[in-house]
């Protein structure tokens, strides 16, 4: 059976939805001006003033769709439709850019849930209350943790974290909120404990929608992903006067460990990915041997015990390596998200709404991380995708023609409109 | 014949040139405090505030010496001792550090040239003028230019270069110039006609006089150098979405060609060395695909054409790499300095000096790069080194006995009062 021409029994009553197409797209280019940096891509990390600046302009965006806006402790933006019993559908997406960023990466899950509730509050009050939000941090660009925004609505801050985690600067999160009037002593206050579903739109960085001519995707599962660090330990000595023998090379021994990511990786074949992204070489001269070089790395695999398998070979690669190239390698774990099934009761409600504008989709795994993935394991959750030009994100390319958010957001206001009406 | 034991025939009469080993030993310590950073070595890069307080210290210490002290258009320091004759004999070394830097590397040029001269002004009126020179710049940890002080001194600076040389965050050099009230447009009046001979007292930089337990180095020349430049350019992707093969990843591909130039000059052996001490990778962040990497690679090698060998073959490893990878890559040259033989005129007066105190000695090359470089294509030049513990230099361990620091300043002092005063 061919799911794009399929016809639920089910299916409600046609209700007529209709997305304002131009404001979506305004809005989109509007966003994306707002931390576009000259040599290309957006900059917008938690808690900057670009970040600022775009918390303020959706703000006035979700008043103007005739939602009520507030804001909670760690700088999360509501714009809430409230309806007759006391819980909560939540749409939305993450605010935050990594360095260099596109616009819809985020962006548009934030801004297709204020299209969405636009429409929906023209029909009338809702059973439950629907609320669109720009969650806070999502991309850990500035500091080292991922789902901030998320993690602070689910409870799952640690009260030590405002004070510990800090940025490369020093700065630690708990200053950079206050520096914008958020009170971290107030974080615990962010907890929700009304919602009853998540849905996130998001674009699907990857090109397997746009290569097979799907409108839309509907997402079973994320994937799983770790992010190492490496550290190794040389020496420093002068370029000219040492002899190669004589060294202990960091950054010789950090690119024979980044090599080795790569190639081994590539060796087990896809679904596997492994990215060296970020690395930090001191102390960076032309003249002389480095001595300390940080590698970020970040391993994905739709399977967890493959993953588990990968990551161990990756810090089995890097040891043997080090004691290879008279270094010390220092391997740890940052960040270790298990793989996400999506709940199939919300499976299910977005694609009724995919069949309610008749649609052709896919089923499809995300190779990308999202606050879907944290909200999931607590909160019954479901992803809708659309299409990425040449599959391109996390740069200035990524691109989705505005007929396709459009498609996307009215999908997501059908399941929004069964979940909260009826 | 034992080097260290030989005595030349036309030895001057004895003559007390005694230094004062606790002015010197203050000194080192002192100016190693400035720039200072916590993370331990020093920061004192060109025009830097640190920068800008050394040469005022050391001004000082020129002044309280007894000598005439002056700062030329680029911030060269003078202290001079006038003399009977129109033309001038000079000693020095550069103020400047790289990045973690040691307090010796420069420095000790500089402070003993101090102490000579305090030793020497009590010999009475020289026939020829001395004097001791602070150069503002010779490691280009700030700005892609080596030897800008001895270049400014030798009338070899562009006049487009104040406007087009500019720092990492876009600072051109005449503006750094301009905000410690150095006039760029006057850079022409610091060339010097009045040169007669260049002597440059250095630690050695590397292990062999400590090996061989020397207590000088005669510098008989110094080792060539190409300074290149490697820009690989790949495509950001996002690190989750992109199967491994349909990637054209620029950090893996630098990974690989730092890898191969280390590789291939350890298996051309000594007394080559290359070095991959600067990385800079965009954009940067863990979870995107770099697409952007531009890696510093020093080469060096006595021997000009095995130089030029070996950076032809780097060159092709790079392009090769890239091609194999689906990346590009430009190779261009940065700094080209060919190696250096030292005026055996020059030489013979350091080794008279050396035969005074009665040390032992070695002749030796040179493998790091220095002002003298440059200086000995103009200007009659000779170099004394003294030993540097274990060999390590630019680095906060970098470190040289006192009693060696003063040997050298004897023997600096030795040769100038031979080409000064006789």
């Amino acid at each position: 059976m061919d799911a794009s021409t399929a016809v639920a029994a089910d299916m409600p009553e046609p209700i007529d939805l209709r997305i304002d197409s131009d404001s979506l797209a305004r809005h989109v280019e509007s966003l994306g001006a707002i931390g576009a940096q000259a040599s290309g891509g957006i900059l917008r990390p938690v808690y900057s003033l670009a970040w600022r600046d775009a918390t303020a302009q959706v703000a006035e965006w979700m008043s103007n769709a005739g939602l009520d806006v507030y804001r909670d402790a760690v700088g999360n933006v509501f714009g809430r439709l409230a309806g007759s019993s006391d819980v909560t559908i939540l749409t939305g997406s993450h605010i935050d850019t990594v360095p260099g960023g596109g616009r819809y990466d985020g962006a548009l899950g934030i801004l297709a849930g204020i299209e969405a509730l636009r429409v929906l509050r023209e029909c009338g009050r809702p059973k439950q209350s629907i609320e669109v939000v720009a969650l806070c941090e999502e991309e850990h660009s500035r500091y080292d943790t991922g789902f901030w925004g998320s993690r602070a609505i689910l409870g799952l801050i640690d009260p030590q974290e405002p004070d510990n985690l800090r940025d490369q600067q020093g700065v630690p999160i708990g200053e950079a909120m206050s520096q914008l009037t958020l009170d971290p002593a107030q974080i615990a206050s962010a907890h929700r404990r009304d919602l009853t579903a998540f849905i996130e739109l998001h674009v699907e960085q990857g090109p397997t929608l746009e290569a097979e001519h799907k409108q839309i995707g509907l997402v079973q599962s994320i994937v799983s992903l770790s992010m190492l660090r490496i550290v190794v330990l040389g020496r420093a000595d002068h370029a000219g006067t040492t002899p190669m023998n004589e060294r202990s090379d960091a950054g010789y021994a950090a690119a024979c460990i980044a090599r080795e990511v790569v190639d081994l990786t590539t060796r087990l074949g896809a679904p596997a990915v492994a990215t060296v992204g970020a690395w930090r070489v001191s102390p960076g001269a032309s003249n002389i041997v480095p001595s300390h070089v940080e590698l970020l790395v970040d391993v994905r695999h739709p399977d967890e015990a493959a993953k588990r398998q990968l990551v161990a070979a990756i810090g089995e690669a890097a040891h043997g390596i080090a004691k290879r190239t008279s270094v010390s390698a220092v391997v740890s774990t940052r960040a270790d998200i298990p793989p996400a099934r999506l709940d199939p009761g919300m499976v299910g409600v977005i694609e009724r709404g995919i069949q309610a504008g008749g649609y052709s989709y896919r089923e499809i795994t995300s190779g990308a991380g999202h606050d879907s993935q944290l909200m999931s394991r607590h909160v019954p959750t479901g992803m809708i995708f659309v299409p990425s030009a040449s599959g391109r994100s996390h740069c200035s390319e990524e691109f989705t023609p505005n007929d396709d958010c459009v498609r996307g957001a009215e999908v997501l206001a059908h399941s929004l409109y069964e979940l909260a009406y009826e």
